[in-house]
């Protein structure tokens, strides 16, 4: 299996297959595709062009087959790997955890476009404007809160589902911006954001996003420079 | 099995879920929440408080399980039911069949917004201003006609994945966008849009949002009245 992703410090949707296939040790191999203008005939695109559909990543390969979006790449190692129990094992439980994903791909885009995920960064005093002066991220967060608390509470910890999860997988890069940006947070869901920080995992991919060192002002809507 | 849905005129995630269990032969109850302003102590809010953690629909309810989210119910339906084969039975084509549905669930943003889904009404002028002006429409309907074009040479039709799927009933909405703002679509893709729209599930659901005979200005860009 090929994982076609972006760059670590900033691509939080390649994060989260990566951090999934890591942290069950699933062995893959990485190709990482730098991030540009994304403009038809950047060396992004043009790297991505019999790859991707979509012209994004992450996408996973396996023979022929091309997987692309974060929700079916997780469906399909989950399938391919029953023995790593990536999904809870209950039905209903696994219904819920289904849930928080779908409704994270699809959903919180105040914090997501509000605080760009940016891991070697920290910005408290970008994150307290954003905190004072923004309603529809403290909505969000404040959905986050009682998603998490709710999870944990029903399975009893340490991770959403009890043992690690895609869910988990799939709040990592939130947990990273929740740190960057420093936004407050309630001490037992502070908590949870810390056991995932750990996992080593995340660990590794956050690592690689420090060491990276690269700049791309687009995505760098606080900074001038590192 | 219990299933929140919002105005079948307006309520394009609402069909989703619907379609699927219908079209599968699948009895659930329906539960009709109608759509209004959404804010926090709407009539729609208040009746779905206990219901939808993220006070939005679909929901599907089945004893002490919520479901939310279309994806999330997909999958749960398709588990329940291994014997309708709402996924597509190879391995292989399911992971792709996840793919278009999981790029549908937080892609063909500009053609969302700009075509909100209005069964009952027809907009073909409407439907030629946004084609003649909006670039990011026009790009999300080349990007449907070659996922669906590929899909369908591969499969060999006549729908995405040959016979039914979850991937068909998460295309429908879209379907009947495109026939309420008229917007040009090769022939082979028609025929495509027409095959979803005569599917027996789709039909009832058409039918119904027909008959509701409910005018929201804020689900209404276009029209001043019915
Ligand atoms: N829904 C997709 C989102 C993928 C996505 O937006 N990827 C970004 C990088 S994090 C990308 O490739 N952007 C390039 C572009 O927008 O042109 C998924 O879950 O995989
Ligand atoms: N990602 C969700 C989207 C659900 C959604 O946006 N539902 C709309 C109706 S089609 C809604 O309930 N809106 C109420 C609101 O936004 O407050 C899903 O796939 O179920």
């Amino acid at each position: 299996m090929k994982l076609y992703i972006g760059n670590k410090n900033y691509s939080s949707w390649s994060m989260r297959p990566w951090v999934l296939l890591t942290q069950a040790d699933i062995p893959f191999e990485e190709v990482m595709v730098r991030f540009d203008a994304f403009t038809p005939d950047s060396a992004f695109k043009t790297a991505l062009k019999n790859i991707s559909p979509t012209g994004k990543v992450p996408v996973l390969q396996e023979d022929d087959l091309l997987v692309w979006d974060t929700l079916a790449i997780a469906e399909y190692v989950a399938e391919r790997f029953p023995e790593c129990e990536l999904w809870p094992h209950d039905q209903a439980d696994r219904a819920r955890a289904r849930s928080v994903c779908a409704e994270m791909h699809s959903g919180f885009g105040a914090l997501r476009s509000a605080c760009p995920m940016n891991i070697e960064a920290s910005l408290p005093d970008t994150g307290a404007l954003i905190w004072r002066d923004n309603a529809a991220v403290r909505a969000d967060v404040e959905r986050l809160v009682s998603l998490w608390r709710d999870c944990l509470r029903t399975s009893g910890g340490p991770l959403l589902f009890g043992n690690f999860s895609v869910a988990d997988a799939y709040f990592a890069p939130l947990c990273t911006r929740l740190i960057t940006y420093t936004l407050p947070l309630p001490e037992d869901i502070s908590a949870y954001v810390q056991r995932v920080l750990t996992l080593p995992g995340v660990q590794a991919w956050m690592e690689a996003a420090r060491a990276e060192h690269d700049f791309l002002a687009f995505e760098e809507p606080y900074r001038l420079h590192r």
